[in-house]
């Protein structure tokens, strides 16, 4: 039987490397990682996982630990659907939003990675199959590197395979920018992915500005120009910047997605499994882009990710953006001369090193 | 100095004496309240609270005791739009909706009664000054009370002093909610205030096949006839269904009000100061709606947002719904003859029963 029997969550600290910093949520030092762990009764477990930069890690894991639980337990883990629908709707009044949908994203999470393991599939096939193979960028946070730190981190990235690579914008002023992306597109060549990213740093005439400034040396596309409350500005920016813009990894729901897309607002859809209410809303979001005949593209949590993008026809670029994650997994994603490639393990294959866990607990 | 000394949060389940439910939040036993105390090194004092129908709460409080804090205490509490944005966006990752902006709400309640206690004024004097008095009704959650009890309520209420009231319709047969209107109306007679809320439990269409049902009874206004997230929906409503629309409960912030506004989709903008990010946007959103000649509503926490509505000249009603918290304060709101009255106190006048709280902690 496929009722849920147990449910626990996790709370973690993971420590980055370096300290990363962008445009608008300045210095970042570590991570913060929930877990959740459902089991049926017949044993059979599914894991699911979200993150923060910094903060309101505590508040999902009360959310995960006090309020969840009870609306999970006893239920068939089977009609996800019905289950997606029941916590949104008992959490509403003090949810719809913020910590609430992270621990919802977390928890859809483990229920699609315990339906393909009972199952024997891959999570990319269970949800369509489309293509395992994924073509992917790296996603660095180095809009205060100096340049030639810059151009380095590239370097270790077309080392490590990767043959798309996108790189922050928003510095103080646009002239550094605009060098910067200069001296990226002269290092990598004419033709080779670059994206641009400017994490919400500006408003809407500051990105078109910048964005015709960008044109020479023509990204893939420019990503969060403004702030996600901006539909109507980004979709200026959309039809007077004239560069193709991302955006979608502070967009928390299907809802918010379907304005930015129906209102003609983005050219790549971004959402991030982790943070828009988990895999059955982020489906939603690929087939919603599908239907408006965009690429969809993502944020974070690469590894599980990946079989998102290859059950879709119209995924584009997957981001690889660890975070430092890779640590406590077992099996890592592979990146093969630009496309990563979703594993063939049942579920989305990710074994957490639950001991090495222990000792980051927040 | 007015720089903040301490920051403390409390988390306590308020007991209801009857069980509530309506449409959509099915059955609700107890509210969860949290409180923030501010103080500045003069010991003066800034208090504020946000509520949740009983999820949530754990989450809200560990933002305000874990991540909060270090963005406040040392800082100027006079500077109020500054915190807002720090708070905001040091926040906005994880944030950006749900338990934090709960949380934001709270703590800008207390920074706003800090300044005003400083000052010595009441804060609806600090805060524009229009008229003290402020017409209000009475708010039930009575979808499930059979006609009789749905009378008597109504008639405690005109005891009370309420000269405008509102009642729950969505219940499962259009029929029985037009027949409860029906009656209402008869037995307040004509030109008597009455609105209806139906709580996000319809569809557009349905929406509008109601709102044309009720029209005989003339409502002062339809609220929450469809879920937050379907702008386009509720712009039918208001044009197609031929009554005035009040929301705005369970939007989380001044550019969700700024979509609906100027999509058309609301008459009566509704925010809620415990949920809508604080005194800040709350009052932000009363102007954008007075910018639309719109009247400003309000949700909950009917004793601050007494001073809110008190300052602005776009004011309509003030919704009183109390939901057992009255027990817990030294003086709670006086209506009079259907107006609701700001106090003079310095501050918004709320006193809490800390010891009494004690006996509630969550």
């Amino acid at each position: 039987m496929p009722n849920v029997v147990s449910m626990e969550a996790g709370y973690y600290r993971v420590p980055l490397e370096v300290t990363l910093s962008d445009s608008t949520h300045g210095d970042m030092l570590a991570f913060e990682l929930n877990t959740v762990r459902l089991r049926d009764a017949d044993g059979a477990e599914g894991v699911g996982y979200t993150f923060t930069v910094g903060r309101n890690g505590a508040a999902i894991d009360a959310i995960l630990t006090r309020d969840i639980p009870e609306q999970m337990v006893g239920q068939d883990a089977d009609r996800i659907e019905l289950l997606w629908q029941r916590v949104w709707w008992g959490q509403h009044y003090g949810g719809r939003g913020g910590p609430t949908v992270l621990a919802q994203s977390a928890l859809d999470m483990a229920l699609w990675d315990l339906k393909a393991r009972r199952l024997g599939q891959p999570l990319w096939k269970l949800l369509g199959g489309y293509d395992p193979r994924v073509p992917c960028y790296a996603g660095g946070i180095d809009l205060d590197f100096p340049l030639d730190k810059l151009l380095r981190q590239t370097d270790d990235n077309l080392r490590k395979g990767f043959r798309a690579i996108k790189m922050k914008v928003g510095r103080k002023r646009l002239a550094e920018d605009v060098e910067r992306v200069r001296a990226m597109r002269e290092h990598l060549g004419e033709g080779f992915p670059l994206m641009v990213d400017a994490n919400m740093k500006w408003s809407a005439d500051e990105a078109i500005r910048a964005a015709r400034a960008f044109q020479p040396y023509a990204p893939a596309w420019l990503e969060e120009p403004v702030i996600p409350d901006d539909v109507a500005g980004q979709v200026r920016v959309v039809r007077e910047g004239g560069l193709p813009i991302a955006a979608g990894e502070n967009l928390r729901t299907l809802w918010e997605f379907k304005q930015l897309i129906a209102a003609g607002g983005v050219t790549y859809p971004e959402p991030d499994v982790t943070n828009c209410g988990g895999v059955t809303p982020f489906m939603k979001i690929a087939h919603l882009a599908e239907a408006y005949n965009l690429p969809v593209t993502s944020h974070g949590a690469h590894d599980v990710t990946v079989h998102l993008l290859a059950a879709a026809p119209n995924r584009s670029y997957l981001e690889a953006h660890g975070f430092g994650l890779d640590r406590y997994i077992a099996e890592p994603l592979r990146i093969e001369e630009g496309f990563a490639v979703a594993p063939d393990r049942p579920g989305h294959g990710i074994e957490f090193d639950w001991k090495a866990l222990q000792a980051i607990r927040a």
